[in-house]
């Protein structure tokens, strides 16, 4: 199995439970948040989807890119679909060689990582956040909620 | 820099958070839950503590343990260091052929993993409960909140 093959069942096991808390929030509460001080559940999608995605951009040198801009009309779950779709065809497109690739994160992080470590970074970004939203979704009244990761 | 200390700066990085977040937690918040469904707090922290800690005694071949009893009057925080101090005892101590040993955790998994790919999900259910843990204690009230890894 390729690394990439290998990185994409890694990380579809994540986005496959973060699409699934998606499914279950209504438009009426993309504007809930559990303290006065926490993030938007909207946004909170939002960040997951953006960050993941801008650090498949990176792996590739490309700079950070917005899919849909904050004044369109588009659903949460189709938001995730959009963005699932275009970090993987970025993940996919990774040679073996590319995975050993130095990428200049000092901006980010202070040193340069390489594509790997980068992208490991990504899904353990995606897990904590993810981590967030079940506490969220359960607020919304959700009792029925997937493990934190699907096994194949 | 071998395998073992690698994987130490990486469970540190993410272990020295989940410290921080349990240094805010009063003894009269242990029973909190942010909905009647969600874990007790307590419950919560020493679920993280005492399943990375158990992953890492599965890299050893060596059954479950419990560090302390449940009829015990220990602070978390007290736990939270004494399971970090076992479970790094056991991270060090293997050696770079052992991350490429196969565990049989069918019991859990379906299927075997090298003792390199046990202790990744190891982190990432530390990662997807300190995530939680996180909405729990900003519930009780604490605004400043650290970064979700701390970066050397």
């Amino acid at each position: 199995m390729s690394k990439s093959a290998r990185f994409i069942d890694y990380f579809l096991s994540h986005r496959e439970v973060t699409k699934d808390l998606v499914a279950k929030i209504e438009e009426n509460q993309y504007t809930f948040k559990p303290t006065p001080s926490s993030m938007e559940t909207e946004k909170l999608v939002q960040h997951i989807l953006q960050t993941t995605y801008m650090f498949a951009r990176l792996a590739h040198q490309q700079e950070p890119d917005q899919l849909i801009q904050g004044d369109e009309n588009v659903s949460l779950e189709k938001q995730a679909d959009l963005y699932t779709e275009k970090t993987l065809q970025l993940i996919s497109s990774l040679s073996e060689e590319d995975f050993e690739k130095q990428i200049d994160v000092t901006r980010i992080f202070g040193q340069e990582l390489t594509v790997a470590e980068l992208l490991n970074v990504a899904i353990d970004h995606e897990i904590h956040h993810k981590g967030n939203l079940f506490v969220y979704v359960r607020e919304m009244g959700h009792t029925d909620l997937p493990l934190y990761v699907k096994m194949n």
